[in-house]
């Protein structure tokens, strides 16, 4: 099954890509490689999810928050190459905007990976990088860096 | 023009190098990709701006600090490969000392983004995260990563 | 001299590879890069070294810690590649929970390079990346990502 289809049997339509935030592209290519500029957890325009995870931000507000900077990465992935022309989440990072105390970025950055994983199954499978952070663009509570390999 | 020519047309000479701060190189290739280690806003073996931005640290003077950033890395490039042999600039990462409710990160990342395009036109156009940090290295108000490809 | 043969010189045995602290796996290859999963200072399945730097944990807990990381990096490089087909590190980045006065980030991740620069010599040198973090995976006072290239 393709990536278009999975996307589709999950009811996710890809929403329009983003707009980069400042004097960048949302992706740069090189060889095979794809590299996805930062993507906030943005619909129309707007961050949905602002503030820190351990305060302001719950666990699952954030994890929520992850997967639509995943779903804003594979639409920009789409809009650039063809969503089924990915042949490997190589390396996920996620940045988590969180309080001193917080130690559960890794189960803020699953909202994230598990969404590759459902829609790109074993191609999905990725190396990663989990870190807080003491604030990020746009007072987002997450941001996420992907990097694809590519037909 | 080549980026060599646009350095002249700036004004702009490529300062010495910065040393490693720590037991690295400044930059390491792999195939036609050329990392270059993170680079911070010094100038003469001294940093020129530490703090945090939101408090002690200006808008403007982040972004200048930003631009300092780039400009060093354009040196390291040069001194590694020749600045006329990067054919795209690929991904820049910048690390902005802040406040916990400072976000506009993007902002002042875009000191350094407008350097790469200012030398190297549409081949400077990059993929890029900004990211807060509650430290970086020296007490450097900016950070700057940047992934080269050369020929 | 080998990697293994350096190893076995060091009397630094390799320790199991550890677990991933998500959805997500330990290491992903393209073409010649190995991405490997952002490692803590992690034994027997425990965080050994937890805390910010700065306050409760010191600088040399903290290069300990560094090292622990980068050993675990190579566990994985070895179990996924063998580590006799590492041909170079290329990109090491290292993060370190700390508290907003402290400035010595580079010399916390010093304990990963040096490691690298022992086991590897000059296959070893690498661009590298210091920054500090509010809260990491699980209490970490560091976490490590490497970028390696192998035959």
């Amino acid at each position: 099954m393709t990536a278009t289809q999975r996307l589709a049997e999950l009811d996710l339509p890809l929403p329009p890509p983003p707009q980069p935030a400042g004097a960048y592209t949302r992706a740069a290519r090189t060889g095979d490689l794809v590299f996805v500029a930062g993507q906030l957890p943005m619909a129309d325009g707007k961050i949905t999810c602002s503030g820190r995870v351990g305060a302001e931000v719950s666990l699952e507000e954030a994890q929520s928050a992850a997967r639509l900077c995943a779903l804003n990465t594979l639409s920009i992935l789409d809009a650039e190459v063809g969503i089924d022309q990915v042949t490997q989440i190589v390396r996920l990072t996620g940045f988590v905007c969180c309080t001193a105390d917080f130690t559960d970025q890794p189960k803020v950055v699953n909202g994230a990976s598990d969404l590759m994983a459902e829609v790109f199954g074993p191609l999905g499978v990725h190396a990663r990088l989990a870190v807080g952070s003491i604030a990020l663009p746009l007072g987002a509570a997450v941001e996420l860096e992907v990097i694809a390999q590519v037909q």
